[in-house]
């Protein structure tokens, strides 16, 4: 049943092409074993090459080698190859003063890119569910963070897929049972993100009291959210054009300011938005409140004018509306990943 | 600040015109009491004439009565008109064979319309709050009700303004106690509602211990899906009428088959979303699978065919698709109204 879902979810996001040489993320929680016990089984029919990657963060001491230890068994087992790194993700984050959820975040996916690079992979499989799909919409929600946080996580992001992420954590536990599987329970989560912890354990419980499929009703809102969202974007391209001056350069961008002052109050919302996505490369900290002044800015009566944002600076210059980024690039991590649960 | 805060949505949302004659519904809950003072207090300021409107559902006996004297007795103080009705809600449900929640809220929107008419009465003003809309938005969400569901309540969906939409319903309680204003207690949430009271008194609290200012993050995202879809249903305008044959009459729509096979899947879907909705006023009932299946007849090698949606028919003849309703048409109560706290 659970194998014929993620058939099914691998058919309709196109996510596998016969031959592709994938590279799975096993961190040894039930939701990888699961992953890769699948993978294992479709491979025939897809003719996959399977490679499994390990990342030992080291967060929890000897538990964390032991995870290291049992996922090398794991590939013995299946006879995979193994790609294992360790690293001190503690001192990375104090490095780049940044909390350890993040750096351990930015370490991962950092570990998989070069990983798949190294051993020629086409596809990172991920063993997201449809509970971390959830998870982090409803995180997403409570932070305020509009229409890509309801979106939710893309099932497939390139290089990233996830095979599981139409698949329940309690459909993916029953699997493991049956297939007597065995996997590392993974007691950092209460550390590792307090907001997530609570969400998995107490508002999720809470919401499927008043709805026994609240994850699959969430996973409908997503897909619906991303279809209207792929829409939208599509039918915006004509406006952007439009408006669309020169694209100079990264991190400056110059929009024909009558066209985007009389276009109606949404699509110039819009237009901004997208603007001030591909000059800071996300909108982090961008608000409505940022987006009215930049309305303001370019109805002004004014000639010239400037004001600060986020990250960067827009300027008016008569006809012109100047976007620049007071940031150097970003580090190109895909802006929609998310912390593994 | 609350009264600046409730001129800003008015304004914002341009609710209120200069010599608008609005109908206050008036509970003699704490929300629609301070709707009133408020209202009160601006009504010098925009020239309004204010009729106060209240209906007793019966559904509390000799509660019900008392509520009804209270709001009588507001009018006097206020020296405002007062419209009452009282209307055995109950028996209604019963004959309806629908609940009584569905039933009261029948009842209410139609009696708010009928006296805002009998008074010529421009605008009517219900005391929504932001609590309201995130609950609202959290019961769509917990219930998969995609994007009309997430952009949750409008703050106008003409006659209806709601001036507190943007107010929390502590905000609410502090400047009823700060203005020495007395309401009363309705007792009837927990039978009339279970799972929004649940979503009240458990889900919101435990949400606003993850982030103490939930009820601004919901309302946010409202805005921003509620501006998104905004900006996509006016882009959208252009393919629809390149899709759209003959909008005949009501109840039959006729388009374009290869036109909606040709364009990309997202506008497709968007198309013949919208189409649903103008033959059969709503989108209650239709999920991704249905739309998935209409494209499936379009895209079909079949000159004819045809299959059955929830409520309709959809039929391809040659070179059309035709959709058929297979109702009259339903009252014409607002689709988006929900029912009060």
């Amino acid at each position: 049943m659970i194998t014929k879902n993620v058939r099914s979810t691998i058919a309709s996001h196109l996510m596998l092409k016969k031959g592709d040489k994938v590279l799975v993320a096993v961190s040894g929680g039930v939701d990888s074993v699961v992953l890769l016990d699948i993978l294992g089984r479709l491979s025939t029919e897809y003719s996959l090459s399977l490679i499994i990657a390990h990342l030992d963060h080291r967060l929890r001491g000897e538990e964390s080698s032991e995870d290291a230890r049992f996922v090398a068994k794991l590939a013995e087992q299946y006879g995979l190859p193994l790609i294992g790194e360790s690293i001190d993700v503690r001192s990375i984050a104090e490095e780049r003063k940044v909390g350890i959820e993040e750096a351990a975040r930015f370490v991962r996916l950092r570990f998989l890119r070069k990983a798949a690079d190294d051993a020629g992979a086409t596809k990172i499989a991920i063993g997201h569910t449809a509970n971390d799909l959830a998870e982090t919409m409803l995180f997403n929600l409570i932070r305020g963070a509009g229409m890509t946080g309801l979106a939710g996580i893309k099932p497939v992001n390139a290089p990233f897929i996830r095979p599981l992420i139409e698949i329940s954590r309690s459909e993916i536990v029953s699997y493991a049972n049956e297939h007597g599987l065995s996997w590392r329970e993974d007691r950092s989560n209460a550390d590792m993100a307090f907001t997530r912890n609570r969400i998995r354990h107490q508002i999720v419980p809470a919401l499927s009291e008043l709805n026994p499929d609240v994850i699959g009703a969430l996973l409908r809102t997503s897909e619906i959210v991303r279809e209207e969202q792929d829409a939208f974007f599509e039918l915006l391209e004509r406006p952007w054009q439009e408006a669309l001056k020169i694209e100079a350069e990264e991190g400056k961008i110059c929009l024909n300011r009558a066209y985007v002052a009389h276009v109606s109050i949404g699509i110039r919302r819009a237009l901004l938005r997208r603007a001030l996505e591909r000059v800071r490369g996300d909108l982090r900290g961008i608000g409505k409140v940022h987006i009215d002044s930049l309305c303001q800015l370019i109805a002004s009566a004014r000639a010239h004018g400037e004001i600060h944002l986020p990250g960067l600076l827009a300027q008016v210059q008569g006809g012109e509306l100047v976007l620049i980024s007071r940031y150097s690039r970003p580090e190109t991590v895909a802006p929609q990943e998310v912390p593994l649960g």
